[in-house]
C-alpha cells in the first residue's frame, strides 16, 4: 500500500486561529502564487467557537520558497495577522512512533502489520513494556523491545529512564496498545497531544479498569472501544476515533473481551494513522479529524 | 407486513429458572405429546448465573389441553419441580400500549405508522401527553388523546388520574416515546417491566438531561440511542436495544440532535416490536431478547 | 428541528469545473469582497478526474450584488473563465417535491413526519399514486392524493397527464417512495438528477423485482437499500446513500423486508434532506455528497 | 483469550435433518440420561425448507459411552431414524488448517496473530503460496512456507504436488487469505466446505477481480467484504460472514482498498473462527451459523 503514503517532497500545514473573512483565500493564495502545487485541502469552521482549521498540502517540485524558510515567511505573513496556531511537516521526515504494550498482542500485532506493510510513514524505533511477555514478538520484526518493570516504588525513576531512552531514539509521539499502566502527569505533560491511547469502551462510558466486566453487568447491548489522546485526566482526553459492535445475551463477558479485541486494534490503527498522516487537530479537548 | 403478526391460535410460553438437565426436553416433550406445534423455540443458558430461559411458540390447532387449564397444568406439571418463573400468552390476544409524549413527533409518528400499517399484533387505545402539542397528530389516527399536564405541586395527584385512565383502557404496558418528564416509584412500580423509555445516547454515557450536548462537549465520535424498561433509577433499568450513528467534528449539537432521531425512533421501535413478540426476559437488570 | 431549515436570507451555490489553481480563493474572494458572510463552505478535488467540486452559502444580509444579478455576474466573472457548471439556490425558496407511491406506506410517513415536523426546507405539493392504498394516509396529511393507475395500455398516456399535473403544482423534483412501477426515459429525461428512487438492496447487488427474495436465496449476511437518482438505465444511476443491517440464518424473507423497510425509510429520507439542502452534485454517474 | 479455546474433554454434534417433532427432546434426553452434561445448545428450524439444525456440545467427563462408540450409537439410534446428517468431532483434536497467500500480508497477519495469541483451537501446518514475497513472515512465525508458483502450463500439475502435500499435513481445511489464483474445480471438490475464501466486496456485488475498481466506478457509499466456502462457481460458495464501512466522494480507489484491508481480515479471521469452533452448517448454498 505504499500508495497511501505521503509524497515525499510535500509540505503540510495544520492551521488554527479565529474565523475570519479571507484566511483560505491568503493561504491558498500564497501557495498558488509561489508555485505550490496544492494536493489536499481540507477546513472546518467551528461556528459555536468562531474557529477556522485547516490542512493544507502541497507540492514543494516548484514552490519558490526554500523549505528551511517556509515556516518564517507563514508566520510573518499570516500567522501574526490572523492569530494563526500553525504547525509545518514535510513528507519526507518520517514521524518516530514508539509503542507501549504489556501483555496482550492484539494491537501491537495490528500496528507492526501496518508497519511492515509499509503501510505508513512512520519509524518505530522500539518497543516498550512494563512486562516481559511480548518480547518474543517484537524480536519477530527486529525492533528493539526495551523492558521497563514499574512498581509504586519504581515508577518515577522509570519513567524518568524511559522519557530519557526515547528522547535518544527520538521518539515523536507514543502509542499505547494496551499499556495496562497509568501514565504520571509528568509523563504525559512532556507528550502532549501525543500519546494516543485505546480505551476499551466506548467513553465516556466505562471508564477506568474492566470495562467490559462493567458493560456486562450493565447489560449494553453495544460495546466498542475509543483512541483518544492522553491528558491528566484518566481516559477523559480527546477522542480521535471509535467504533462498536452489536452484542446480545449470549455474549459472556470472555466473549465480550474476545469480540472487543477486533475493534479495539482496528479504531487504534485508524487513530495512528490519521496522526501520522497529520490530519489531527486539537481544540478544546475535542479533535477535528479530516478525511 | 401482516405476515409478522403473531398467528392467532398459538400459545406462547417464557420461562426461566435454574438451569437443569432436562427441561428443555421436558418442556418441548409435553407439548409434542399433547400435540401442540412447536412453531418457534428458542433457549438460553446463562453459565455464569446458571439460569435457563426458554421461548416457545405452538400451535393450538390440535393441542388437546384446553387454553385455558394450560396454565394450570404447566405450573402443577413443570414451574414447582424446576423452581421457574414463567409467563403465558395468547397469540389472539392483542396487547394494550399507551404511548406517552411530549413536544417531540418522530418516535409517536414512527410507532404509529407501525400501527396504521399493520405490523404489529397490539392496540394502541390512547396516547397521553404532558404538553398539548401533538395532539393534532394524535388525532389524524382517530387515536384519544390524553392530556395531563404536569407540575410539581399536582405530579402525585395527575399520575394517579393517568393510572386510573390507563386501567379504565385496560393498559398492559407503557411507551415513553420521548415523554420529558421523570415518572415517579409509585406509578414505575405499577408496571414492572412493562414502560419502556427511550434515551438518547448509547446508556451508561450521558444519563439524564441534554445527553446530546454532553456528548458534544466530550467530542465523541459515534452517538447512539438506548431503549429500556424503566426502573426506580433514572436510566439505569434493564436494556433492550441499543444503536449508534458516526459523527464527525462537522456535527453540530443541533445536527447530532437531528441525526439521532433517527437512532432513537428505529431503537424504540424495535424494541416496543420485540416486547410484543413476548421475545424479552428480564433477569437482574439484563434482558434476554430472542431473535 | 428549525434550526436545521436553511436560513432564509441565503444563496447557495453549487459548482464544478475543471481544476485549477485559484477557483476556491477568487470564490471566496468575490463573496467577501462583496461583504457576503460565508455559513458554509465545502469542497472536493477528484484528483482522477482532476474536476474541482464547491458548495458554498453566504448570507445575503449585507451582501452588495443585488439576488437577481449574482447569477449573471458570477456567470460573467468566473464561469466562462473556469469552465464551471454552477447551480444558484436561494436559501428562502423551498423547492417543491412530489412523492409518488404505490402500496406500502413506511417510506411515505417517514417522508410527511419530516414535512411535518418542519425538518425540512421543502413543500409537497401532492403525492402521487398508481395505486388507491395510501389515499386516507395522505387525507390525513392534508395533501392532495393524486391518482393515476397505470396499464401497459395507458402507460404513455398517463405520464404525460403525471407530467403535466407535476408543472402545474411546479414540481422542482420527484421522490419514488417504493413506486412500484418503472418510469418511462421520457419522464426521466424531463428530470435529470431530480427524482429520486429507493431501491431495497446494497446496489448493485440484486438489481430489479424482489431483491430480499434474491438476497435470501444467495445465503448473504447483509441486507441493504439505496437512494439513486433516477436515470434511464434501471437501478443504475448515481447513488446517493446507502445502508445496512446484518441479519442471520434465523431470518426469513418475511424478517428480512420487515427489517429491510427501517433501513429504506431512513436511507431515503437522509438522501431526500440532502437533495433538498442542495448538497449533491453528480459528476459522472456519480455523487458528490457535502456533509 | 485461552478461555475462548473448546474445552478438550467434549465432543460436538452438527446435525442437520427434515424437522419433525421430538428430535431435540430425543438428542437432549440421551445426552442426559448417560450423563453427558451439556456446555452449548443451540439449535435452528428453517420453515420453509422443513429442516432441522442444531448444535450440542457436552462434557465427556462423566459420559458413559466411550468416546470411540459414540458415533455409532448415534448412527444407530437417530441418524437413521431422523433421515440425519450429522458430524461428530472432539473438543482435543485441533483440526489442521493450512492457509494459502500471494502477495498481500494483511489477513495473513491477522490469522497468524489469533494463531500465536493461542485464540484458536487449530494448528497451522504449512502456508502455501505462488508468490515468494511473503516467505519471510512466515519464517517469522517458524511455520513452513510452500511455495507453489503456477502458470497456466503447470496449474495442473502444482495444484497435485499441493494436494498430496496437504494431505502429507494431514490438513482439514484450506483458507484463502487473498489468495490470487482461482482453485480448479479438482482441487474444490476435495475440500467440500473446507476451503474459505475471502473476498473483496459484499457479494454478489462486483464478483470477479478488481472488486474495489468496480466499486469506485459505481459510485457505491458502502465498501464490504465476503468470506464464504469455495465452491465450483467462482465467488458463488455458501457466505459465512459479511461486513461494510462507509466512504464518500472522498474515498479513493486506493484508499477503498486500504481501508477495505481492514474489513476483509476481519471478516476471514471471524469465518475461520466460527469454523474451528465447529459451528457453520451448510445446507442448500446457504450456511447456518451459529452465535
Amino acid at each position: 500500500m505504499t500508495s497511501l503514503k505521503q509524497p515525499d517532497n510535500t509540505a503540510i500545514l495544520l492551521i488554527h486561529c479565529p474565523d475570519q473573512k479571507g484566511i483560505l483565500a491568503s493561504v491558498t493564495d500564497f501557495i498558488n502564487v509561489n508555485k505550490g502545487n496544492i494536493l489536499y485541502l481540507d477546513q472546518h469552521v467551528d461556528r459555536k467557537e468562531d474557529v477556522f482549521f485547516m490542512r493544507v498540502e502541497w507540492s514543494l517540485e516548484q514552490f519558490t520558497i526554500p523549505r528551511e524558510k517556509i515556516e518564517d515567511y507563514f508566520n510573518t505573513l499570516f500567522a501574526q495577522k490572523y492569530q494563526m496556531t500553525f504547525r509545518l511537516y514535510f513528507g519526507n521526515i518520517k514521524p518516530k512512533m514508539a509503542i507501549f504494550v504489556s501483555k496482550m498482542s492484539h494491537c501491537l500485532y495490528d500496528l507492526l502489520a501496518h508497519y511492515e506493510a509499509g503501510d505508513w510513514n512512520v519509524e518505530i524505533p522500539c518497543v516498550v513494556s512494563n512486562h516481559p511477555d511480548l518480547e518474543s514478538i517484537v524480536k519477530k520484526f527486529n525492533i528493539p523491545f526495551e523492558y521497563f518493570p514499574i512498581t509504586k516504588e519504581n515508577k518515577d525513576a522509570q519513567e524518568d529512564r524511559e522519557m530519557e531512552m526515547l528522547a535518544s531514539y527520538g521518539v515523536d509521539f507514543v502509542v499505547l496498545a494496551r499499556y495496562m499502566q497509568i501514565i504520571s502527569d509528568q509523563f504525559v505533560s512532556a507528550y502532549p497531544n501525543k500519546i494516543i491511547n485505546i480505551h476499551h469502551s466506548t467513553l465516556p462510558a466505562f471508564v477506568g479498569a474492566r470495562p467490559y466486566h462493567a458493560a456486562y453487568e450493565r447489560g449494553v447491548k453495544i460495546i466498542g472501544a475509543t483512541s483518544h489522546y492522553v491528558t491528566a485526566d484518566l481516559d477523559a482526553g480527546p477522542i480521535i476515533e471509535q467504533d462498536v459492535a452489536r452484542i446480545t445475551h449470549k455474549d459472556t463477558v470472555e466473549m465480550m473481551i474476545h469480540r472487543g479485541q477486533d475493534i479495539e486494534k482496528i479504531v487504534l490503527s485508524r487513530a495512528v494513522e490519521k496522526h501520522i498522516e497529520r490530519k489531527i487537530l486539537v481544540y478544546k479537548n475535542r479533535t477535528v479529524v479530516f478525511a
